[in-house]
């Protein structure tokens, strides 16, 4: 096919702080520019814009104007960078981060537009964190009444999820509930805006807001929660659109925000983590992708059910059609790592890192790799920001044990990197202990850089782990998406083989270390189960919140 | 008495890295001069001085040259400093760290002058940590067998001690052993050295070198040790000193080391922590005086004997003559948070702090301070150098519990103080728990100096603190017994009455944080109680002293 022929696909990426667009060709994949939007509102934590109303703790919110910055500044630099014709460009696929939610008028208005001196009636971020007492009331009720739906979700809901934030709003503010027709994902929200299309993606659906079997939780159920939440999933979408899907056609005036031709395929959307596994070209049964950043999320096909303690979910169709999409997380893994650098290492440390021109984090790696395993006597748990799989509990806290008066900086940065690898083995264990097999521990993300990092990772894991062939994973997984949107592939694993990239056994697993490690895990299980039931660290945390307020 | 007629005694106080000698107002206990001598050998942890011949892990050496450097040159300038004619001064007395103990010739001559490049030749500091398996030996042959003294220790002897020490040698240097006549306290070889008369002080046997109820462990239990080890007591002293009793006259030659006049009263050697309780006028039954600094040492006297479960010992006479002298410890205290702000805090706080003039230390406590009970979230178990009581176990080492990605430095050095407190309220419950009453808890030593650490300790202990009105208590110490010693009082507490410094009700309890501290307290102890039994712990720290062998 000659360069005037090619086809190419814009994937655009929405992660916590900005957004990434990237142009990449439909006939290998390969990534031909990309640019980066970083949101003006960042993170909205403390207080809203403008009217300066304040947030409680745990609050996180996000400004949908951020969003179409990013299909107006990021989508037309990626094309001038990438030197391709507009004309060229077939498809448009998005990814978000999950559940980002919001409520939102018949016609698809943000409620924030309307009422922008009221915190409900703005997006909630993944990460907003202020509905784990309406979480606790949904699982507490659902366990009790024996909903079939709750072991799909590891016997757990999240506060992050979507009912327990709709839940939230319709108890600190019935009159932003009651003037939301619409409680929509922002990765849906993000493609009406694009197709002028509603739509609602299988994939969030199942995941974070409890679609299963071919429905959402009773009416019944919900009443019994509060009356006036019965007809919550009226706001939610009725029919699910598939994973790989049409959603609509470029609108004429997102074609003006993008640059790009108006009418062609806009994918339906999708999630930052379950889109990467197309990326890696790992959506077979048994292809464990883990997406390594400040978190790790963990997601996997399978051709069996299985309910596994802890998993964030099994969704049908929820990866790729046709198959079980499985998904786990560790709440904290870069951020661990970066909350240690930033508050526990001295300054020493800082002007000998700097003299070498390395960062504190290259200091403490090389540091921290010339170590035997065990050598720093230490154990931690990294549930400093609390533990999604298998405890799905955020109110869990850190904890190191060990320290003597000559334990330095890397021992504790070693043993928080070990605790994360740990943290991942549990996962893995849990999941073949529930009968579904991890055949293959697939690597995305930043964390790759960390070459020991990934080394601890093979070793803790005893596997060998294969590695994304992308830096941008989720942009080229929603490019990828878009392609099948377009036609251009039958379907995503069709399009996967083609544009995604994974090379495999680039870590392998040292014997003496893994042997090592064994004893070392074995201690990390016996203090995992030990804070498992929360009694110590939730007393804790009440005392703290008692003393904070 | 007109000032030509005023007499004044001479304290020494022997450190872990310095000597220091002041001078001191028999009529008042006024200080009118100190000086200090910092040890050229230091602490020889890792070779042999000139011989270069390492040393193994845990070891620490001392070289009786920096002790008599001490007398040659701190006294002389103590003396100067004070401004007091050497013809007044009436007697000199010293206090040692201990147990830090040597092998001599049958005329006191150091081994370590004689073999010097033989590492078991030289004196052991107390902190020569090398002899843990010989002590676990004692331990479990005098557990098994039902020794009456051991309860007298709290169940455990130390590796720190004379018997765990002298097998070490035997076993590891079996000519060292043969050659060593005497096998004597630091505390009572200055003495020798002083007066020419070798004497062995009550107080260092009873403590040390289990000595209860008129003598040493049997023949038959150090033989079933080891065959060779039946003879040791025989490098040992035989009949004891009281302490505050008259161990001699200066000698020509250490009068002219020191500039005193030949012929003065020396008293009989004492320990430093031991003789702190007279600098304090605190020498009455359940008056625990705890002398914190790096580590923490608790001592009081009793009327009663109890045997107090993870005490360090109970000696009759060990304190002062005629009542039973208690002793527990806290392994590490002020050295925890020397570790912290040596290791765990990032260079925006040592920036803050220089603009401000302010130390680490004091920017740390400021920001702890305005935190309330338990807004940190934390909590932590003090063991970072190891547990002395009530647990008795080297091997033990720290946790910290509640880190989540918001936690501060502030935060955890708050929490290391609170541990460090919690430490001290176990101590004092042990004591109560055991029948021996603690009826006034009086503080000396370093950490005086900050005020916010104080107030913590009052909160948790639920008590008044009273504080020593000296900032060298053990020197004071050590000149008040010599004031006994040359007959000046008739007994030292009468001496400490008249020479001491204490003043009550420093610091006062609020009972809102107390009330908040005692829910804390009681995680610190569920914590402890769980860790108590050094499973895991130990473990840990097997795996480490594997990998790094």
């Amino acid at each position: 096919m000659s360069a005037n022929s090619e086809r190419y696909v814009v994937g655009v990426d929405y992660g916590t702080l900005s957004g990434r667009a990237v142009v990449v060709r439909v006939s290998d994949g390969a990534e031909l520019g990309a640019a980066v939007h970083e949101y003006s509102h960042r993170v909205i934590e403390d207080a809203l814009p403008d009217s300066g109303v304040r947030l409680g703790p745990d609050w996180a919110l996000q400004s949908p104007q951020d969003w179409v910055d990013v299909l107006r500044h990021a989508v037309p630099k990626a094309l001038a960078a990438a030197q391709v014709p507009a004309a060229q460009v077939i498809g448009i696929g998005t990814d978000f981060t999950a559940c980002t939610i919001l409520p939102a008028t018949a016609d698809g208005t943000p409620l924030s537009e309307i009422l922008p001196d009221r915190p409900h009636a703005w997006p909630k971020l993944w990460k907003h964190h202020a509905a784990q007492p309406h979480a606790d009331r949904i699982n507490a009720l659902a366990e009790e009444r024996g909903e079939s739906w709750l072991p799909r979700y590891g016997g757990k809901i999240s506060s992050e999820w979507a009912f327990a934030k709709g839940l939230q709003v319709l108890e600190e503010d019935p009159d932003v509930y009651a003037r939301a027709d619409r409680w929509i994902e922002a990765a849906d929200w993000i493609i009406w805006r694009l197709s002028g299309v509603e739509t609602r993606n299988v994939c969030t659906a199942g995941y974070k807001a409890i679609y299963q079997d071919g429905g959402y939780p009773s009416e019944d159920f919900l009443a019994a929660l509060n009356p006036a939440f019965a007809g919550f999933t009226g706001k939610l979408g009725q029919e699910l659109a598939p994973l790989g899907g049409l959603a609509g056609r470029l609108t004429a005036e997102a074609a003006e925000w993008t640059g790009l031709p108006e009418g062609i395929a806009v994918a339906v959307g999708n999630v930052d983590a379950h889109v990467t596994a197309a990326a890696a070209d790992a959506v077979r049964p048994g292809q464990m992708v883990a997406i390594m950043g400040t978190s790790t999320c963990h997601v996997m096909n399978s051709d069996r059910l299985a309910e596994v303690p802890g998993m964030c979910g099994v969704v049908r169709d929820g990866i790729v059609p046709g198959l079980w999409g499985y998904e786990a997380g560790q709440s904290a893994v870069g951020d661990i790592f970066g909350w240690f650098v930033d508050t526990s290492v001295p300054a020493s440390y800082a002007e000998k890192a700097a003299e070498r021109g390395l960062s504190i984090h290259d200091l403490l790696t090389e540091l921290a790799a010339a170590q035997k395993v065990g050598q720093h006597g230490l154990v931690a748990l990294d549930w400093q920001g609390g533990n999604r799989s298998v405890l799905v509990d955020h109110n869990l806290s850190g904890v190191i044990v060990g320290q003597t008066l000559a334990t330095r900086p890397e021992d504790v940065y070693r043993a928080l990197i070990e605790a994360t690898a740990f943290g991942a083995r549990v996962i893995v264990e849990t999941f073949e202990a529930a009968g579904v097999p991890v055949e293959e521990f697939v690597v995305a993300g930043g964390l790759l850089k960390n070459a020991f990092l990934m080394q601890v990772y093979a070793d803790v894991l005893r596997r060998p782990l294969s590695v994304i062939g992308s830096d941008q994973g989720p942009a080229l997984g929603s490019a990828i998406h878009a392609a099948v949107a377009a036609g251009a592939y039958s379907d995503i694993a069709e399009a996967a083989a083609a544009m995604g990239k994974r090379e495999a056994g680039v870590y392998t697993p040292d014997p003496d270390r893994a042997d090592a490690y064994d004893r070392l895990y074995a201690e990390y299980r016996r203090l995992h189960d030990h804070f498992a039931d929360g009694a110590l660290l939730h007393r804790l945390r009440a005392i703290r919140n008692e003393a904070s307020a």
